[in-house]
């Protein structure tokens, strides 16, 4: 078993750096387009074979050093009793938003053995194939009150803050139980085979610090404590969260994944050696000529500057149109690089 | 004349903190959708008399310390030869997106003078009728050739960074056209009457910040360079730009403007107080209930610590779903805080 993911997550020295990519399976490959042709994504994501299929051949594919379970954020959403659907191009549509504490009662408690069995199905069928470890996931309470309450995407998220700001206790409520939902479904993965977890908090970046800190982190922070007996490391995503890292170094994952507009080395002056870091390739960034490629990624191996405790990855998914060649010859190209070495090519 | 938004724009001291909002003409008014239930955006933009009606009737009716001239970035793309729409709750849409030089090539130098008369018509018309500054404004470079490239609003900005990457020289070319239009389009509004001017950056923030240094902040340079000797206070927004302020700082511009995923007194500790700063409460706060709203507000004067060179703004423009009456309120508040005891209400 290629240990590398695993020993970074907790800050141990590595041979060379880990690689992974945010949404290494999905819709840049021809492969996963083919089956997409005959599969919606919720079909894929719930039949554990399909769903070990698609995990596993992109990992075999690109040769990265972890896999990512292939679902979506949205799934234990429908056994809570959310109706949804995801559309090609847009997201998560919501059938019915929820913008009130009398729908939050609504929600049913996740039984995730009762009702995500194909999550662990999917799991065992992926461990069995697989010569590294397995990352399972689950969207941040504030991510996925987002979609709950603006019905879809957004912009500006103005009815999710609105109501946080105007019915602080309903808000909370939803936040609390999207919290435990998601912490028994991370557990879950856990006892299921996955190695790892990262919370895909994609929009807590629209927040500002302090609405962040007195009305997020609070969940975050009990979510954390509940997952960590468990043992797996826990990663923390999110999207343009440079102004919230003092805050995010707070709530003791071990794992602090980071987009590209914060330079590495700035976020671990910040952050300390105390946690691993994540990332931070601008995921448009392999869209360039490899030359281009190479040196930003030589530019962001110089910047950990050969400390353990760095995790190659993206600074958010995988965009359709990356060539998957590219991809390959990233990993490779990272691969190539011993630890404390890496940042040569960039200069020299 | 009210003075105190030019006052703070050159770091003077102010009675109270200035006040206007970027987009405080727009369709959260009554009487602006009365207007463009008749009449298209770009009607309304190049029609003086009726430009001088939306620009002036803001400022009326909120008692702000500035105007702003009612257009769109847009505006100035047309007679290089530009063809677009402006689509309600999408945005501009280039019918021919630019993706090569040879199409930079095509792009016809603009004529303020001769292209925009409609423009310093509508400046003459809000100057007689105002009693506080007139900011006239462009889009920055960067911003403007995402709409180019992408074709319309963007998530990934991927075409237009990729290009960035990919033939250099050719997306080089389009900054360096681009910058020279915003420049001449400033000047224009500047001898025509504007009092100060923001360059609009809008999506900067998607950028890396090296690939900002490298590719971006070159031309805003010799642009700031341009329009300074005009003597009008130049302004520089951007949304997300945390991390590219030890740039943004070097540009020279009199005030930068900050959205609220900064802290504004992180931001002055950074910028120091050579230069101005104009924000930064989060748009949707103006959503919450009047005390969140307060609160939010006396934090932000609190932050700036009752420094010289702060204008209170929202940290983008006000959300279509946003009461008018609470803007008038907020504007009121603001106003009946000394500086520098505008942080007390904040504690206590």
């Amino acid at each position: 078993m290629n240990d590398r993911f695993l020993r970074a997550c907790r800050g141990e020295p590595t041979d060379v750096t880990p690689v992974w990519f945010m949404r290494q399976a999905g819709r840049y490959q021809p492969e996963y387009r083919r089956l997409r042709a005959r599969y919606r994504l919720l079909e894929l994501a719930r039949d554990p074979a399909l769903c070990a299929e698609v995990t596993c051949g992109a990992v075999e594919s690109l040769g990265v050093d972890a896999a990512i379970l292939f679902s979506d954020i949205m799934v234990p959403l429908e056994p809570m009793g959310v109706a949804f659907d995801i559309r090609e191009g847009t997201g998560p549509v919501v059938s019915a938003p929820i913008r009130r504490a009398a729908d939050v009662e609504r929600l049913r408690p996740l039984e995730p053995e009762r009702h995500l069995r194909f999550v662990g199905e999917a799991i065992h069928r992926c461990r069995e194939r697989l010569a590294v470890p397995l990352i399972g996931f689950a969207g941040g309470p504030f991510t996925l009150a987002s979609y709950l309450v603006e019905g879809g995407p957004s912009r500006d998220y103005a009815a999710t803050k609105r109501w946080m700001w105007t019915d602080p206790e309903g808000f909370q409520l939803l936040l609390e139980r999207l919290s435990e939902a998601v912490a028994a479904f991370l557990a879950y993965q856990i006892r299921e085979g996955a190695a790892a977890v990262q919370i895909f908090d994609s929009w807590v970046g629209a927040l500002a610090p302090e609405d962040y800190a007195e009305r997020v982190l609070p969940h975050l922070r009990r979510l954390v404590q509940a997952v960590r007996p468990l043992g797996a490391p826990i990663i923390y995503f999110g999207v343009g969260t440079a102004t919230l890292l003092p805050w995010i170094r707070t709530l003791g994952v071990d794992v602090i994944g980071l987009d590209w507009r914060i330079p590495l080395g700035t976020a671990r002056a910040q952050l300390g050696d105390q946690q691993a870091v994540q990332g931070n390739l601008d995921p448009a960034a392999v869209l360039a000529p490899w030359p281009v490629v190479a040196a930003k990624a030589d530019a962001i191996l110089a910047a950990n500057g050969g400390r353990p405790g760095h995790i190659f990855n993206l600074g958010h998914g995988v965009l359709p149109e990356t060539d998957p060649a590219i991809l390959r010859r990233l990993v490779d190209w990272v691969h190539a690089r011993p630890v404390g070495e890496g940042g040569r090519g960039a200069h020299g």
